[in-house]
């Protein structure tokens, strides 16, 4: 396992399975004198919360996280900072045959081979969607700093089952409030259509992906270090971080491949005395470095591999194939939920880029 | 800069400029005892060099890599494997006017502000994709030792501005043999049409994007260290360290977005004794994790920036507008010559995780 | 702050203050299936606990282990290995005047400076000796491992106030059961005299520094990644992590520098069909790379800078000199307790570079 | 092999063998626009040069640094500088029963093991002092970039089989122009009973060991991360990559060990408005973080190991006993030239601290 987010100046070092005795993580390398502001916090992390609404599992979890150091009088102190949530639902029987009958599209037996079948499969265990939570923790944390500096970090949800949201514009990305909502499109009559689809695949005991849309608004030009240390690289390592991701593309991404040279250049401008890019097929990032437009990037999500449908697993005592009938009730959808946890990884991030 | 692919046992030094005295780079952390092709390194050297056909830029480089130090009889003694490559062509008066008309899509801009204009434009300096010379010298000499390995490494095109190649059968890649023919496509039709497409970018003083597909078979299932040092986290890092990438997708990727859960989950089944899964939509990482499948991913590879088009840029000296003609003949589609790119950083990256 | 023992496989985050919440530490990449002996793991901690006697401070500390994280049934299953000890001493007001007045050989002033003021002082912080205590946890997990493959680790007081110890033989290290006497010397008459030292000190409210040396024994030739990641680096920078911690030497080490080399160098010979050396003056590394014979190295401890004499300081408010009297009660000698904070660091490394 | 001196912005990637190619490194994050001095470089290369005196081996050595890239103009470019030094002296058939017969001292057998047999033996590979050279320019690099920060490095002989030299005053250390010198000491005299312990060492066929002090002024209070990135760690890490070293002490350091509290405490005062400690027992370190006050350490160096006795080995091969004659001339004393390496990786250090 190597559970750290990794930066030259944060590192944050997550722990916990599903139903250990508690998730949290460790962020090593905050600057000292930053004034926490507890509200945000919880406010951020009741977005990834489970149990909010019927587009996301029951499972009731409090998700209270406990301070265990690295904070004086609310303010952090330069040691690291450690936070923990104490599991409330621990060991259940539910998860028993998942040893021996390992679940598609899950980690189940990549990782019965990795640990030799040591690894604690109860909810998933370290595999868990539910390490999202101490990383949208460290995410809060660190984009309150980050808002400090005038880095503002926004996702959205793009597309569900295909059903797609508006675009940001990528020049001038204003503040839609999105991440007040309690699902976070720009144009709510699409996230209407998306709720749909994936109540569809609810009733059907299916799942549905999406994918997310994020930028990260207020870089100034000259941030990154190519050719193996740019924000492309890092940004992509960290998001790959977050459970159900297969893809990511920065700009224009996958589709500048079909377009000419001539189409997909950003011309500069001139515009309050700064250089801009009249367009922003790039993405805000140019050689790696950032080119002080915004950031936008995409990223994929599968759907929740969880579905109450039977599916063809392997017995890994016998050898000889079995169905497999997940018990339990899981998210549909999980890309809602995966909104902030993108944006926590990319404050991350970009923190440890701009100090 | 941080021109390292770092890894937990290699690490890649990359240095050079387009028109400084060299290039090179410095393969720190290989197994002593290996002997190195040389004629398979040339080979694969070749792919990537210009000046192959009229798809590619007309400069000629010799691109004769020199060794100097790590080798004793051509075998490995464990010491740094550094080679350098020395540059002809340098100092061209072509790239005057780049240090205050910078280019669209190049990184002059961005990297004028981050280097205080201090940075070698020549030639696009550090950026160009000249360095991925050395990538490939290091990924050919990872190759060798993943192939002892019983590891292989193939890429194709996947398409050029709209024309797509087949692909990969990723239940069972066979043996194209794609990396000895000079126009890498799995379907010589699909490679013509592409050929024609890139041939009326040239005419029109223009430039095409495409996709490269790249899988690496015969890893065995339990490699690669969730969360954040997971196969797709480590890949896709070392992948935005060539030139010109703007996304990656493994497996389904984006497409994985538009399906239900019953439709990309993929079912486990038995094959000589071995768990396999049925379809690959997962691109053999689960979990972060191998899973014995073949690992596939697609990479998107924008349209060289440089065109033969007037395009408008911004004078950084007066801060006014100004056009910008780009001198010189530059390749009108990078994607073939990234193709053997891609392969060389993915075996530099394996070949680490295995080790 | 950069409080992650780092390695390549294993890596260590250490967290808490002297009188936060709590202090603890993750464990990342410990191989799964390991189960732990939680008593082994107590009687260690208990080596580095206060109170056991009248050398040590008073305050009493449950320093109870609570595993949040890592294990099931008690084993290791490859996720992160949490743990965490409840602090019941917390936000006393006996540190009032260090903010102002800085303790000297403490780091309170140089940690102001860095800090901006904001560091926490409360029990020296998150540079209290205190730490030490869930780098013991980790150390002693690492040891269990260590163990399995052959390999012990073991220290003793070499030298307290110019009273010293018994040297370990290099080349042929018993098992002089060091780690189960209250007072951790080979030769318990000196033992008796390094505590008389120790008394003294107390008595005129002052302290005493001293020497540990510790070894290795059970390593194969052939470990270490020579230039700047060998055994020596990687100790020496593991060690120096402890607090108070102001020296470190290799086999002679300083007294080499007044041998001949025909003297300091250790012939070769054959023992039980393996090749070893007669002496041990390199202390089992030669070039980084592990010889074979034990390593052996010994670490200078600095005598506790808390002492009750009154002390010349600067308040830094006035910038005038002013006396400090620091109030509360002190070890007068830490290195007993150090003693398994070395072994610790020591395990976690070696650990690390074994696997 | 990890021969990368790392840091979190600059890393410099040494290669070569002692009969390779060339030998050479990779300076990677240096900053842009720095104007190089290359009469300084080249004089500081020259101290660490051999043959420059009886002191030292015989071998000729052209050391002429060719810069590979990193340059425009001989200023930096934000790009990595390589550099590499031709090896003229190459293959040599002195070494040839090295393979099967290791030289005590030396890391010949340690090494066998590593690389089974394949690692470079001719005239010590990878691990010959030699590789010093390029440490010693991107010291010389580092350290410039340091002098128009106001921060300077200076070491000198502390001592030479057991004849002493003055040290320095570690409140105030003056600009003794030690650098200039032939023979690096304070003291003349003490350096002439030096030479002459070295002399009769040479014409007994012997060697002889010594110690560097080296000290670093000019470092502002506040630099360094606790607990495992202090000051101490990361000096310690980069100065045992220099072949010989065996021990590194930190202001009184070992002595220290001797003291009482009251007597190793260094008391604060003020001085031109700054807080100062009246001694400097602490080495300008505190809990890992500067003080303010000279950064002072000694680093202990072993008797060269290539004496012209005969010594015993053991013939890997047949596994007996057998005489070992060293051939060829070696330094009776590697002190002095190891002065400059000492304080070559110390400004690599301290600058990718500062940085």
């Amino acid at each position: 396992m190597s559970s750290i987010l990794k930066g030259n100046k944060i590192n944050v070092s997550v722990f916990g399975q599903s139903h250990s005795e508690a998730i949290g993580c460790v962020i090593d390398g905050l600057p000292a004198g930053v004034k926490l502001d507890t509200l945000s916090i919880e406010k951020f992390m009741e977005r990834r919360a489970p149990g909010r609404n019927k587009y996301s599992t029951t499972r009731r979890e409090a998700d209270k996280p406990v301070i265990l150091s690295g904070l004086v009088d609310n303010t952090t102190c330069g040691a690291p900072l450690a936070m923990m949530i104490a599991n409330t639902n621990t060991r259940s029987g539910d998860y028993g045959n998942i040893r021996t009958l390992p679940r598609p599209g899950h980690s189940d037996y990549a990782a019965a081979v990795k640990y030799n079948s040591f690894n604690d499969i109860a909810g998933g265990g370290h595999f868990s969607g539910r390490l999202t939570a101490p990383l949208c923790f460290a995410g809060s944390v660190c984009m309150q700093i980050l808002k400090q500096k005038g880095i503002d970090i926004k996702a959205h949800i793009a597309s569900v089952g295909g059903v797609e949201d508006e675009k940001f514009d990528p020049v001038n990305i204003t503040d839609e409030n999105i991440a007040e909502k309690e699902f976070p499109v720009i144009n709510d009559d699409a996230g209407e259509k998306m709720k749909a689809e994936i109540e569809k695949a609810r009733l059907d005991s299916d799942s549905v992906g999406g994918i997310i849309e994020c930028a990260v608004t207020g870089v100034k030009a000259g941030f990154g270090e190519p050719m193996f240390d740019g924000i492309e690289n890092r940004l992509a390592a960290a998001v790959f971080g977050i459970p159900a991701v297969k893809g990511i593309e920065f700009g224009r991404g996958f589709s500048s491949a079909l377009l000419r040279g001539s189409e997909n250049n950003d011309e500069f401008t001139v515009s309050d005395g700064t250089v801009r890019t009249k367009t922003n097929n790039h993405g805000g990032i140019l050689g790696g470095i950032t080119s002080g437009m915004p950031i936008v990037f995409r990223v994929a999500i599968k759907p929740t591999p969880s579905i109450g449908k039977p599916q063809q697993s392997v017995n890994l005592v016998t050898m000889e194939e079995e169905e497999l009938l997940i018990k339990g009730r899981h998210d549909p959808c999980i890309v809602p939920r995966a909104v902030p946890a993108v944006e926590a990884v990319t404050a991350v991030t970009m923190l440890d880029i701009i100090l």
